[in-house]
């Protein structure tokens, strides 16, 4: 049976590829996500949520427990919400943080995230590739735990 | 050609005139714009959004490649939101930041603004006229920037 | 005549019951609800929100001056939200702050509260019952204040 | 059966009603202690101790295992006196924190307490209803768990 | 009758348009100066007073109650002269505080001034045209309050 | 009619003249008040109390109204005891805070005192003298004030 | 000639043997004592004090010189009495350390010891093998010191 | 051509499938190689180098210019050793930082790390798959950049 | 013989008696220190120096040793100056550091003194009487040693 | 059957009896090992390592568990080496920390142990005696228990 | 052709020789001077400034360009000035920072300076032949540069 | 006689010229230590040591009494190793910490220097020739001292 996995896309990050390019890289999202349906496609269904919003993500959090694990970029509301850091406590799921950008090389603030403390680990700074990395990490981890 | 301008207003500033008149003043800000904008019908068309809401703020923002500048006062979301501060870096537009008050003069979690690094420039302490001097900046810059 | 009171439970709030009982217990919101109402239905009209969005709780806090008193357990946006404080501070109105888990026996970013400055009081650690309390104290307050 | 509460009172309580008045209101607390006897005294029967001193206060929580439940007011004891906390952890019993003014919106050094994280929970700033509003709660708790 | 403005320009700012051209540009202060009186000649008298000793500034300010108000950019003073902060306070006048670059944008120790909770308001990282805004705003205000 | 002073000492005060004599001197309290009564006996009724006990030191000042005003030395306590600042708020009074020693230039716990802030004033690090200039400065208060 | 040794025990310490077992163990300090007391009866007549009141253990450490040695466990007062610290610098003579528990794998704010630093040593951790040691220790020193 | 990468382990990780197993799990790291070097032997030749010397891991880093890339966990050496990080600096090639458990999850003094800001990514929290995943990522850089 | 004192008053104590009197009174310094004068005139020459200059203070300072000892109020210096610090350092005289308003009971950056740590003492708080009072001890101090 | 116990020292303790005599006495750690040899001889076998080396000591560390207890003084290691710590908490075994010199009363970064977290217990400041207590320690355990 | 040289000494050094000579030594400046001119006189003319003025330091930094380099020792203003950074950092020079004690081994408040990050390089701690080395160093400076 | 003067680099020196060349330039400290030991052949034995151990370097500091002094560059360790500045602490010698780049305008972390409390002075950012200057300085010193 096919693993059900879903990526949540916080704030600004509508805009990947188009800003800040030196930081993130021109690819765009949607172009990404297609190549990662197909590569994985026998696999997974990947299912794929963005939100500008802390409410709607933090919704969609909260109604996640029929994927068998879910793949999060918060955006910049890793290093401020701590809502979405007590909706992750909430539900009784896997969680991978991941971040395009080596977020620890970055601004003082960008450095400390509400989330880390509560997902089962992180990725970051390798480029688009994490949300594949953490997709391969879901994939080796025996079913039932799933 | 009129320059087209859009002032953002944010959170709990819907309120202008009627909270804490003797920090904010009496003046609601519908009669102030009214004034601004025949002020200066001539040289500029100016677009006015509030929103008490992150989201909202942060789509207008990106949304704003269309105007020469954005005039924004966030209200409280200056001190606790790095995602419209990102929000802004995203958008390859002029930003100027405006407070009512003085900020600087008041609680201490009000003297640091995650805007500040993002924007030009930051005008503060003198009222409602603060948005009109940004009015006035963004007309003396050369046309070919804006 | 009687008091009209609204209670506003914030983000992650709509999960009592069921996330991490071990901390919040295993009573659902609306049955406590139901009960509360009941045993105060001579002496009170009590309203109830929920919200998963900031905007939501701030835009309900704007109009809550036809009540007599408000109820607030913000979540987590307690302890980040300046926004919502700020509109407290903008509501001539009575607000008392309640906790249901003892937030200063937790993790050091729950101790500090945006809102326990600007509201009357605060009751924390004593389970479901802290909004019981909270009514109680509200009826005990000569009206003319209320 | 009757609970049996006991109520303490720390370091220049014995002054209430007559020190800073807009702080800690005019009412005295025997003057007080007497309406509450009587209100609750087909359910409680209520011992109140009051001392300037740390070490009967100590002395006072290390009997108080007779009681239902303890009220504790420790006044500028709640801020500097780590022996009072470990008192009270060495106690098998119910304590809860109250304070007449909210500690919240006062000097900084008023806004940690070392009792909090001993006590089931704590209620603050509702002036002197707070001893009341404590009493409620444990008359609700079911009479095994007291 | 003509207002009368007193503009400050604190320590090393005699270098304006020579010193670090890529955060101050290149316009000398003189040449700004002139435009500006030009331009204003007939609604305000401007004089300007620059100086490198901190003791010359403070003495300045001590004797600027004739002006209808006084716009000043104390350069490096102003994170460091507790001492000119407390001459602004013990003249009953309007001060504005401006300042060329973005100094929220730059190192630490430039995002704290002294004068900032001791001035009416603060305008920052709008180029030279920061001083133009501080006289716009001086002539809004009625007459009989400058 | 003669002023009536309290002089209050706190903990380990009475070794003086005999603990760290490099820091305190070698010279009693009791042969200084002596000498302290004579000279001032025509003006002042000195009264002199010391103990180790925090508990007493707050009872005495809680019973210094017939005071005219009281000097307190409280040692040790001066660095950790809110209480007896509390206790100083609580009481409509003169006080004015002593220390034999330079505070400001010993360890860094001694240079915060509690008790500076709810004071008229401070004398720190002229010996014993401090005790006398106290008194001095209390004489020269006019009368109705005291 | 037999060594003359002092312990006291601070607050809560009369407690030991019930308190908290699964940090302080459950043997009960009077029956370690006698077997204390035995052990070394040819070498040391040892003496013991324990207090909840600061103030009584400052006496007891002001009244200790005819003793050869003190060995203290001031409980929670370690780390919030400046006024036992400094009775301690106050005396000619040795003062060693102890604690039951091993403070530094404790909470923060049981790290530091106002009294560490005026001491001679600190022994920690060893359970109530600690008074044997310090025992030990003084037995060691070449008599003419002690 | 196949890939040539380095993967070394820091201080303690020969202990790996050893020690707190509760943390780090209980496969030997020789197991969980021998399973890495088979499952990419097509793509990659795999070298690996422990040790538990700060100085040993210097040199090999110094000497790692011929590796396409290399795979770092530092063990305990990531908190403390700025010479690990210079020596990453000073080599032209691509470091992944590695970490078996979360440790944003752990004590305060794990979660800032030296490597983290000169390495391109991080990958932490996912058991000893975080090796795998940081070959999949090197094996997904194009040729001509590694 | 009679006492040669120097007062020296800094930054902006030339507007004594006129700026911010509800902190500072309106007793002009002249005014004051003509009673002050006479007052003492048999016992001591008075010498007083007031500047808005930094530099000059210093330069004062450093010629200072023909006086007996140095009364210095260095206003707002105070708290910035490390310079004035080492001045007094450099010179081998009695100072003693005076403070017409109760610092320690205002802003934060008013509470820290450079010169506490190199003065004999400090008097702070009660008025222009300070001056006298430092006068007095002067006088106290047996002749060899001024 | 006798102890096994081993003495780990760490860093610049080679130097023990020549360096910093006035702080760490002149006996040489040689001559003091022969007599604790001797001494204990009866008792306990104990072997001695010392090291400059980081890694040798960590190595010693993981082969520590054939002996019953390790005491372990590593110097300057004490306050920088999260290495050695976590090499403590991967062996099952006792460590007692011991100290020549009273650490809580030198610099600020020698106050803080990394050991202290993860050792039974620590003895500092008694001179080479805290070898000798440990010892004695090690001996009262229970042997099942060692 | 000649290098020319510019020394500027800051506040009270002009007490060089005299004042606490433990830390400074009892060679005045002047000496010192005439000895490096001579030694110097082929290679470099050297110009001397001190001053205990803020203003007139920058002043002369300001007019400095005519030199090859300038040597600065600011004395206490290293630590407090800011504006005399920002005068360096105006000026197109090359800067070497001396300072004749250890900074580094002295009070806190002088282990921060504010020039540190704007000069070419610092030496310290040499005694007065910091000058003489900062000398030879820029003569080692191929002229072009210089 | 001539002087013996030792060199120490730490760890990374020994790729000095290849690393990072923008900061540290690109002359191989071989090639200079040629010169410099040309340079110097008739005053100075200049021995030279480069380790990337920790150890290594403390061993030879141990060792190093018999040099006249000793000139130390431990790179990174400087910022982390307090053993290394134990060592020197216990060396009856001269040290004189050198560093190529200017640390002070570098990252946070290599502002602060274990070494340089228990060094003689420190030359800084001057390039390789520091080494030079160092030497300089030590021929200075008179051999008596050396």
């Amino acid at each position: 049976m096919k693993n059900k996995i879903l990526i949540i896309n916080g704030v600004n990050l509508n805009l990947q590829g188009k800003r800040e390019q030196h930081i993130y890289g021109n690819c765009s999202f949607d172009d990404y996500l297609s190549q990662l349906k197909s590569a994985y496609e026998q696999q997974a269904d990947i299912d794929f949520f963005q939100s500008n919003s802390e409410q709607e993500i933090i919704d969609k959090i909260q109604q996640s427990e029929s994927y068998n694990a879910v793949i999060i970029n918060a955006g910049a509301f890793t290093h401020t919400s701590l809502a979405i850091a007590d909706a992750i406590r909430s539900v009784n799921n896997i969680f991978i943080e991941v971040h395009i950008s080596n977020i620890f090389a970055r601004e003082n603030y960008r450095q400390h995230s509400y989330l880390s403390s509560c997902v089962k680990g992180c990725i970051a700074g390798l480029g688009l590739d994490v949300y594949r990395l953490a997709i391969e990490h879901i994939l080796s981890i025996p079913r039932q735990r799933v």
